[in-house]
């Protein structure tokens, strides 16, 4: 095991002591130095997004002052959920290492691998009930954003 | 237009001036009352994953000090992106009130709908290089985390 999945390993391993969230580790590497790490903080924080592979993401945001992670790589102790996949690629992360698989997730009782069958599923599941409302004003703040010249895209 | 998406409006156009982030905006909702709401700070935090909606569960998770959001409602000047919508369902948020669309949202230059795409076409999409590594190293952490008898699912 490189030093990059070990870092992540640790991380993960506390929490099975901490009980702070899930037994998730993950680590942020660029130009071969691990910029940011952090394992699962669901339960401490009372927050659910806050997995590893969000926390390290937005870690290394800071410490490289951008939203953009071009370059850097991502290792996560087990497959990203597709919250955390979604992140990677509104990061611009384009690399990822990981140990478990989602299926392994799945038998200790997380939920990655349902949350993936739900996309394949959509449009169609009742998941989340969606409702439409207010298009016609919502979308004047889409309209006034388009003819903004210096905007910064993401 | 009700207060709630009001107050989501609201907060997505102020960011046309101030420029934190996107013009989107979100609250949350628990029986009747506003108890979460952000625009989108990915810009100013420099954080790729500070969507309106990810800011508001946050915000909501430390007013209601769980990471349980049962019971509660979400309210988005557009449909969430694929990350948006894996933290709700890891929330436990079962109603969710739009605006725009992920195909408004694409026509002013964001990703969401190339997202969902992409998960779509999953396993079989080259966007993300995925790498098994040391997984006899990391199930270990899995077999642990099994044991505990007193852990708490999310």
């Amino acid at each position: 095991m490189n030093e990059y999945m070990k870092k992540a390993l640790d991380l993960a391993c506390q929490n099975l002591e901490t009980k702070v969230g899930g037994p998730f580790g993950a680590c942020i590497v660029k130009d071969g130095k691990i910029i940011a790490a952090s394992s699962n903080h669901v339960i401490l924080d009372h927050d659910p997004t806050a997995h590893a592979e969000i926390l390290a993401i937005r870690e290394a945001g800071r410490v490289l002052q951008t939203h953009d992670l071009s370059g850097c790589e991502l290792y996560t102790t087990c497959y990203p959920c597709p919250m955390c996949l979604s992140a990677i690629i509104w990061s611009n992360i384009r690399t990822v290492y990981y140990g478990n698989t989602k299926e392994d997730a799945s038998k200790i009782g997380f939920r990655d691998d349902f949350i993936y069958s739900y996309f394949q599923s959509l449009p169609c599941s009742e998941l989340i009930h969606f409702h439409q409302v207010s298009h016609e004003d919502t979308i004047k703040s889409f309209q006034e954003y388009e003819k903004d010249q210096e905007k910064i895209t993401y």
